[in-house]
């Protein structure tokens, strides 16, 4: 593998650890017509960079590379901006590589006393974070999570860390556990409705089962991508006055924070590391029912 | 037709004039499952109420008729009670009739110098106030309005009032032209996308025209029910973060100020009256594509 070449203002980062997420599992099927290394979820250290400070440092970067110039950047929606590349996603090469580049102003520092093993959870930790900055909870709101997967999971922990009272719909026992552990009540199917509800199944399932259980003038965050259009009956929506809030990548400082702080764990979602070089396996693992987060490791990282 | 029996609390209210709805076209093609007196917009005389200083008075009536004590209404949400009868729509005898019922705390009384005409549309301008108590406009906020029907036009015409710049799409040159006079610019389609989108349209197609015209971050407010499931690409609603507002009935007093000030005008939305005797030809008239609304008067009635 090459070097990519480093644009004007942006670091070349050496690869420490990466995440496999769904999101890159859909990519190698073929959806988002994206063809090159994929790879957004990384911590790794700045080889070179125009700034001076930043070399050497251990990074995670924000996977949204915006023009800054647009409608949206002047907004400060630099995640909407209408020509960004993404990493690993829209045509910037990704993470699952020995070398990876992004806009320096893309980096954070990770604080020493947070791992790799954590600092490589910040991107999916900040997509649940992104639930709070659109969503205003009162203190003490009950709010029920529906899917026990990587990111049910997170956002549990990151909604209970601001005091809510979580209940968490699933079907893995194992994975219920981590929730219950982590103060959430736990459950198969939900017998009450609730006024907040997050959508985190994975499934176009999900949606209908969420209109169904959330209260009237009640909130829905719709976290997961589904490739499937979606059926739905919008009578009750419109009857019960609910609020739906399409959700998807969030800023990294509060998900740092989450992790330096303790507030999330996220060793109990680890399911499995293999080297860099045996990519395929880990794909191949991480694509497993059941699985939670599988890790790439690039040995050739001091 | 006997004069119905006036429970505790409640008023009884001989019918001056009543305005069809969609609503009591759908009701008529059985959806709701209700068999009783339709009818729900309408103003009328008490003539019979606990409270002597009302008798004799001009009223409207807010439709929804809360039990309240059950937990939706004691949070304030009364046109949510789980229990709630509606007028003419769930359980409670409708407007279309010498005489109705409902309780005195759902009345209000309606300003001299507001007509008849104009009163009889304080409940469809109420559900198009909602939309202002649900979401919060910026100044001079870009709103689309997709639908150029009854609703809609009431829609555009209360966001107007309002200070928002509002673009109403639709297919009829005629009805187009009451948004324009009111102050809006008209189109068939959209050619850029908004902030904020109102689907008024009465079609399971609305809702997805919606999400292609709202910009990222922006807000669709879902104010036609339809009685088709809806099929729709969800990913667009994550990925723009969009968020989907359904959106009901509203309260009296806003749209009894909008017509009181002459802030609205819904003169040009009448197209037919008839007089309560004849309600079957009064349907078939609304029903009529390109009509807008259609009155039944009692000509009983001082």
């Amino acid at each position: 593998m090459d070097v990519p070449k480093r644009p004007l203002g942006f670091a070349l980062i050496q690869l420490r650890l990466a995440g496999i997420c769904n999101t890159d599992l859909e990519l190698q099927r073929g959806y988002y017509g994206f063809s090159g290394i994929p790879g957004h979820e990384f911590v790794g250290q700045v080889v070179a960079a125009d700034s001076p400070s930043l070399i050497g440092k251990r990074v995670v970067g924000e996977i949204n590379l915006a023009c800054g110039q647009c409608a949206s950047c002047a907004a400060g929606m630099g995640r909407h901006c209408e020509t960004r590349t993404v990493l690993g996603i829209v045509k910037h090469p990704g993470a699952f590589a020995e070398f990876l580049t992004l806009p320096e102003s893309n980096l954070r520092v990770v604080p020493d006393h947070v791992t790799d093993e954590q600092a490589v959870f910040v991107e999916p930790l900040a997509a649940a974070c992104e639930i709070l900055e659109q969503v205003s909870l009162p203190p003490a709101a009950e709010v029920a999570v529906l899917g026990d997967g990587k990111l049910g999971l997170l956002i549990a922990q990151t909604l209970l860390a601001h005091g809510a009272l979580v209940s968490v719909f699933g079907h893995h026992a194992d994975k219920l556990k981590i929730a219950q552990r982590a103060g959430a009540s736990i459950d198969a199917s939900p017998t009450t409705r609730f006024p907040f509800v997050v959508e985190s199944t994975g499934t176009a399932n999900g949606l209908r089962q969420a209109i169904q259980m959330v209260q009237p003038r009640g909130t829905i965050v719709m976290k997961s991508t589904v490739h499937d259009q979606v059926t739905i009956d919008t009578a009750p929506l419109i009857v019960n006055e609910i609020t739906l809030v399409g959700s998807r990548c969030g800023l990294f400082d509060p998900a740092i924070l989450l992790l330096s702080t303790g507030k999330v764990d996220v060793a109990s979602l680890l399911s499995a590391e293999f080297p860099l070089s045996q990519a395929p396996a880990a794909f191949q693992e991480a694509a497993r029912r059941g699985v939670l987060k599988v890790l790439l490791r690039n040995d050739q990282a001091s």
